[in-house]
């Protein structure tokens, strides 16, 4: 049964156009390629995201991190309802293969890095990028255009895990 | 799009064959009812539940206490991948409206305690009784046969939360 | 340095006079044996097990459920924040060798099933007892005194854990 | 009670010798000036950090991952078991009220996101550096001295929160 690949988009609840923009054309994107989205299940580049995806009939997962489901966006179909604030960010990287960070202030950093040390590769579009005791650091796959970002993302999925 | 109902089977990763034929079942009901199936994810009672729901088409959700997708049973088709350990369970219940228990250890009497103290009704088959200080408590609804926990558990759920 | 040993009081925040009598007492004599008090950290019968400890000098942990260590009550001495909500019920039981409970509704109950799944004792006053397919369950060593709960506890803590 | 001050140092559990060195200094400074020491609780950093505040004779606490107290560096005094894997970063940073950072890894660059998310501060040293969109981010006040970064991380510390 678990032969859908699951992609998480990770972004700001409050994006700007452009982040938005970014994020819905790369949540249609995955769901055209029939992956499931992953993503925190609030506004802004998480909203985004499941507009686009739901847009190709594509299944969206929210992991949220409150205790009620109401706090959902209208295009989350499997509401998860952790309770657990922040440490939520770990559930929505950890149940994704991949990862796609558009923009994203520090919620999204944490993320990052808990997809970074878990082993799960991150591609960014205009979001972070790091450097580490002066030394700039390949964590993070930076591409500029949404068609690459997703490309890479399904290439990166390692099926074996 | 949260048109879905959630319900969650709660019960043992190393279940009795009666507890496995009653969650199979259930699952089954709850499947063929339109509701989503949620549950930890793993063998025993889980399994069952799945298997159940699958076979009538339902959609499943796996609340994964590991770090892998691959300890999920055959038969999810969502999961989600915590590594949270037992603190998974209350995301089990959280992430339902409703939830039937189906025999049960200690971590179904644990996933029951957050059940209740969360307000989500528990419907129960062969599982824990309570009392407190030699009164018997009534949190848990406890029914002899399938047909009425299933019957049971959609009337309690509230479309309000 | 883990020469200490760790005990966990759990309980209602909205405790009965008696159970508030007991939890301080049961705190004051987990105390002035040398042990750490574990708790949730906020009002009720943990305020009163912390108040029963600080009044023999001991050490109080208070592991938080919420954002902001302001919400400790004022017997705590080492805040925990979690933000985890009811998942820092997991927790607490985890970080305790034993566990005493004093009275306590559906959190308590949870805390109870978390501690027994992971093979930690419990030791009950005025609290939940259990029975599972109408067979009573042993997993709760309930007494009636303050003074045996608190020596039976010590006794089942295993130093090799 | 609660007026302790309390300052979470992160970094890798598998650290360089100058890492080392510098954790065991600003762990001393720590405890020297009254303060409570977080850490993850395991090795490499957060030992060197627990062994310099020990031989100040500070408290030291270690929020652990696993399911075992007996995984905690024994400079830990205070181990808080969580068996939440790498969603306990959360909690040591939530538990402090400025962190301090030396060098670090990705485990460490989440726990940057989770603090600077919640608007705990964070001094670093030879620690990540972080741009977005190509524009530094100046969340983690970088220095170069143990005895600044012990400096700024005290008058950073927020009483009111």
């Amino acid at each position: 049964m678990l032969n859908k690949k699951f992609i998480a988009v990770i972004g700001s609840g409050e994006a700007t156009a452009q982040e938005i923009k970014l994020a819905e054309a790369v949540g249609k994107e995955i769901a055209r390629r029939g992956a499931v989205l992953v993503c925190g299940g609030l506004g802004g580049v998480m909203e985004a995201a499941c507009r686009g995806a739901a847009s190709e009939n594509g299944i969206t997962v929210g992991i949220l991190p409150g205790d009620s489901r109401k706090a959902a966006n209208p295009y989350v179909q499997i509401p998860i309802v952790t309770g657990l604030s922040h440490a939520r960010n770990v559930i929505v990287v950890k149940s994704a293969q991949v990862v796609i960070a558009v923009g994203g202030s520090y919620g999204t950093l944490s993320e990052i890095g808990h997809a970074l040390q878990n082993g799960i590769p991150v591609v960014g579009l205009q979001t972070w990028s790091l450097s580490k005791d002066n030394k700039p650091d390949s964590g993070i796959i930076t591409v500029d255009k949404i068609q690459d970002a997703v490309e890479i993302a399904f290439s990166l999925i390692d099926n074996s895990k």
